[in-house]
C-alpha cells in the first residue's frame, strides 16, 4: 500500500480527511502524542491507542543518542521495539539538536554536537538524519532543517530558511525511493510572509508527500502564530497533508485546524499530566489545588478516560500531592483522551459543515467556566 | 455474607483454602500487593487484578496522615476512593509509626508522634487504630501492636509482646461486632519459642477471625525466620487463616507456605519494579545491566504479563536507563504477575499433594540459573 492523503470535506479553510499508510489510517485533523524516547511517558501503548490516537511522534535526537538508531534497527525497528504497530512520524533531530545538545557547531554540511546524555560527539546532516529515520522505521520522515531560536532578526531567519531549503533538497535525495513511507518538507521563514512564500515555493519545486509548517510555537505568541497561519497553509499544496509542528494548547489546536492544518503534535498533554495539570472542556485544572481535596466528582463527567471513569477529583488530588506515579498515569491518560476527543469533535464538525458552531461551543464552555461549575 | 475460612487441602504443613468475604474470595496461600497510599505504586487497580491478586494491603499510618481516615470515609471508603472493589487488609499503623514517624512516645495508652509528612501531632491507640480502619472500610483489620526494632534483648521483646497482648484485648473490644469484617490478632515474641507460645495463648483466649505472625522479616535472616516458622504456625488455630507480615522474597514465601502460612504481603515486587529489578522463575534480574542492551528476548518467555508479552529485555533495559515511567510500570506488573503465578503454582501443588516436587522444581530452576540461559 502506498502512502496517500484523501481530503473528505472542508468547512471554510478547515479540512478533514485521511492519510493511508501500510501501518494504518490516520484520521485528520490528527493530534500526535509525543513518544520521545520510545515511550509516551506514563502510558502503555495500548492505553495510548485506546484514546483514539492513530499515530505517534518519535524524536530522532533522543533515539539516536539512546538507545541508538542502529540498535533499534537490529531489534526490529521502532514499532516493534516500543510495541506500537500503528504509524510513527519522526522529527529530523534538527530542532532538538539546537535546543538540547551541547557545544553544537553549525555548518553548511550539518551540525556537530555533544550528547546531553553522555557527552559523546555526534554529527547530524540531512543524509544522516534520513539514515537514522530509515533505521528507526519511521512511516513519516521529516526533512532535516534549522529552526533558529527567537528572537532572531529577519536576516537570520531568512538565512536559516534558505539553509533549510538546501537541506530539504539533500533530504529528498537521501531519502530515496521508499514506497509506503513519506517524506515531509518543512516550511520556514518565521513570521515574514515573503520568506514563507519563498520557502513554500522551494519545497514545492522539490516535491514532498506532505508539508510541515515549522518555526512556529517557539515563543512568538498565539496572535502572531495565527497571523502566519492565516496565509501559510494556503501556500502549500491542497492535496497533501499540512503538519503544524509542536502545537499546542487546545485553543491553539482549534485555531490551527480552523486555518487549514491537518496534523499537530505537542508534549503539553503528557507533560501537564505529570505535573498535576488536567485539560478539560472547561479549561485547565490544577489538581494540586486544595479545593479538590474533598471533591467526589470526576474531573469531567463527560469524559470516558480511566481517570474520569474510576476516580474522584479528591483521589487525583491525593495522589498528585503524595507524588504517586498513578497521578501521572491517570492525568496523562485523561489529557490525551481530551485531546483526541477534541480532534474527533472537529473532524465531525468539519464533515458536517458546522465548524463555526463547534468553535463557538468550544469557547462558550471554557468561558462559562471553571470546572467548579460542572 | 460472613467472613469465613475454608481449608481445602494440606500437604505436610502447607495448606490451601479460601477466605470468603462480602467483597469476594481470597484464595490461599495468598500474596497481597501493598497499596500504601491508596495506590499500588506504578499500577492501575485493574492491572493489579489482572495479575490474579484477590486482596490488597493498605497502610493505616500513611492513610491516616494523608488523605486522612475521616476524609476517606466521607468519600465513600478506601475501596471506592482507590477504585478497588475486592477485599482490602489494613495494618494497624503500629509497625510503621515506630519506623517512620518522628518524636514518637510510647506509653501503655498508645503512641504519640509527629507526622513525617507535615510534622502534625497524632496519637495512635488500639481504639483509634480500630476507628481508623473502620473509617477506611477495611475488610481485614489488624490489632494495634508494638513490634520492637532489632536487635533487641529478650526482655525488651517480652515486654513489647505483653504490651501488644494487652492492646490486642483493647483492639478486640474496640472493634465491636462487624459482620463480614475480620479482626486478626498478631503473635509477637521474636525468635523465642516460649514467648511465641505465651503470645499465641493470649491471642487464642481473646479469639480472632485470623492470626498474624508478627515481628519477623525485621532483619533476623531467613534461617532464624524459618526456625520460628517451624513451630509458630502450629501454635495458632488450624481453622483460621495465618498471616505472615512483611514477607518476602520468593524463596521466603515458598518456605513460609511450606511451614503452614496462608497469607503474606511485601513491598518487594513493587519496590523492585521501580528500580529496574525483576523477579523471575530463574531468579532476580537487574535490567540496568549492560548485558541486556541488545537482547531481543522477553524477560521470561513463560510469563503472561504485559512486559513479557510486548517487550524485549533490550527495551526494558533502555527505559530503565532512560528513567522512563514505563520501566516501573512494566517491571512492577511483571513482578506482581510472577508473585501471583508462584502463589497459584503452590496452591495447585498443595491441592494435588505435590508440594515437595514443586519446591524441588522451584529451586532447580533458580539453580540452573541465570536468566541468560533461558
Amino acid at each position: 500500500m502506498r502512502f496517500s492523503f484523501t481530503l473528505d470535506a472542508t468547512d471554510g479553510a478547515a479540512r478533514t480527511g485521511r492519510i493511508d499508510t501500510p501501518r494504518g489510517a490516520i484520521r485528520t485533523p490528527a493530534f500526535m502524542p509525543v513518544g520521545t524516547a520510545a515511550t509516551v511517558k506514563a502510558m502503555l501503548p495500548e492505553q495510548v491507542a485506546e484514546t483514539g490516537a492513530d499515530i505517534l511522534l518519535g524524536n530522532t535526537y533522543h533515539l539516536m543518542l539512546r538507545p541508538g538508531a542502529e540498535r533499534v534497527a537490529r531489534l526490529g525497528g521502532l514499532h516493534r521495539f516500543m510495541n506500537w504497530d500503528r504509524p510513527i512520524l519522526t522529527d529530523s533531530g534538527g530542532f532538538q539538536v539546537m535546543s538540547l545538545a551541547d557545544l553544537r557547531k553549525l555548518t553548511e554540511e550539518g551540525v556537530t554536537f555533544r550528547s546531553h546524555v553522555d557527552g559523546s560527539k555526534h554529527v547530524l546532516t540531512p543524509e544522516r538524519s534520513m539514515e537514522i529515520q530509515r533505521l528507526l522505521g519511521s512511516d513519516i520522515v521529516m526533512c532535516f532543517d534549522e529552526c533558529p531560536a527567537l528572537p532572531a532578526t529577519e536576516e537570520r531567519v531568512a538565512e536559516a530558511m534558505r539553509l533549510s531549503m538546501r537541506w530539504a533538497e539533500r533530504s529528498r535525495e537521501a531519502f530515496g525511493d521508499r514506497p509506503g513511507h513519506a517524506l515531509f518538507g518543512i516550511q520556514q521563514g518565521g513570521v515574514t510572509r515573503a520568506l514563507r512564500e519563498e520557502s513554500a515555493e522551494a519545497l514545492k519545486s522539490i516535491g514532498f508527500e506532505g508539508y510541515a509548517i515549522g518555526g512556529l510555537a517557539v515563543g512568538e505568541g498565539q496572535e502572531a502564530m495565527f497571523g502566519v497561519l492565516d496565509y501559510a497553509p494556503a501556500m502549500l499544496p491542497e492535496d497533501r497533508p499540512r503538519y503544524l509542528m509542536g502545537v499546542g494548547k487546545p485553543d491553539d489546536i482549534l485555531g490551527a485546524v480552523k486555518r487549514g492544518v491537518d496534523m499537530m503534535d505537542c508534549v503539553l498533554p503528557t507533560r501537564s499530566g505529570r505535573t498535576g495539570q488536567a485539560w478539560t472542556r472547561r479549561g485547565q485544572v490544577n489538581l494540586r489545588n486544595a479545593r479538590h481535596a474533598e471533591d467526589p466528582r470526576p474531573l469531567d463527567e463527560g469524559c470516558t478516560c480511566p481517570a474520569c471513569r474510576g476516580y474522584s477529583r479528591a483521589y487525583l488530588h491525593h495522589v498528585v500531592r503524595a507524588g504517586e506515579m498513578i497521578a501521572g498515569m491517570l492525568l496523562t491518560a485523561h489529557n490525551l483522551q481530551y485531546y483526541q476527543d477534541l480532534m474527533a469533535g472537529m473532524r465531525g464538525a468539519i464533515a458536517e459543515g458546522r465548524f463555526a458552531a463547534f468553535e463557538a461551543d468550544f469557547h462558550a464552555l471554557r468561558a462559562e467556566g471553571d470546572i467548579e461549575r460542572l
